[in-house]
């Protein structure tokens, strides 16, 4: 149960938004910018480093959210977001890919945690500055939305088929659609 | 020295504002919405909170720059601010506040550490439901701020005047002011 008195029974962090639409505006706006904005990052990418962040916190919500989202985006699909989970360094992902995610890593540590040779191993691999200002925004992003969710203790549905579905909504409609009636869908 | 080429030498967050405008509105607007926007917390109160945390992430630049916000805009003025770090089980401040910044030293582990009993002594303390969401969200977010200003090693300034002066700015012009010209004040 919700540590406070919330005005819908949503889930996650769309309960949260719905109560309080002020600071609801900004934080969608951030991830739409983030997670589905003009990079040369590709969604299904940018979706695995929010699910990767989301998982190593330990955020249900979040971690099953995103992660939903960057299977149904990226061609390897579920198996390859479950490889990236289990150990990003023998994942099926490129050199660039596995740079960014262990900045990601350190991000989530402590921004202190990232050094000078992860950065350095990232631009090695192709990484530009902006895709290494965007992981390392991303990551801290969801150290944000992760501690926001979990925070409150908001709830979070069990069944994978209602964040698939989620996930297709956002993937078509993005992060600043109006969330939809409260418990149609997760 | 900053992990990235960014586009002007202003020190801390305000660089990376400067090098992605797509973002910083957003960021902006959601630190604009949190501690100054309308509240049933002073902005003093809130200041204090996004300081505290910063300093328990070892967070230089943020640290100094809310704590200096903070110290301008509470009764107690620095003396206060310096004693909350030192030990806010200890320093004059309300019963109130003192369980906030509780619920926020634990959002500043994880999202999971916040207690029922927590937010039970928050609200036996006269702290309303919106006052906690709050103070969840502001110790989140400066999770997420101290994370992007550390995780590409921008610059803070030593010199504790040019932080007074920043919050003299800050408090008059508010977050969503443009920056000032490069180099100006920190």
């Amino acid at each position: 149960m919700p540590h406070i008195a919330l005005n819908s029974a949503e889930p996650g962090i769309r309960g949260l938004l719905r109560y309080r639409p002020q600071t609801a505006a900004p934080l969608s706006e951030l991830t739409e910018v983030l997670l589905r904005g003009p990079s040369t990052l590709t969604r299904g990418e940018r979706e695995l480093i929010a699910a990767y962040v989301s998982a190593l916190n330990d955020c249900r919500y979040c971690a099953s959210s995103h992660t939903a989202c960057a299977a149904a985006q990226l061609p390897g699909g579920m198996t390859l977001v479950e490889q990236v989970h289990a150990d990003p360094g023998t994942a099926p992902v490129g050199a660039k890919m596995k740079a960014l995610l262990a900045i990601a890593s350190a991000v989530r540590d402590s921004g202190r945690a990232v050094t000078t040779e992860q950065v350095a191993a990232a631009k090695a691999a192709g990484a530009t500055d902006m895709e290494i200002h965007d992981t390392v925004l991303i990551a801290a992003a969801f150290c944000m939305f992760n501690r926001y969710v979990d925070g409150l203790a908001t709830t979070a549905p069990d069944d994978p088929a209602l964040y698939a579905a989620g996930a297709q909504r956002l993937i078509t409609q993005g992060y600043l659609a109006p969330p939809a009636d409260p418990g149609r869908e997760g």
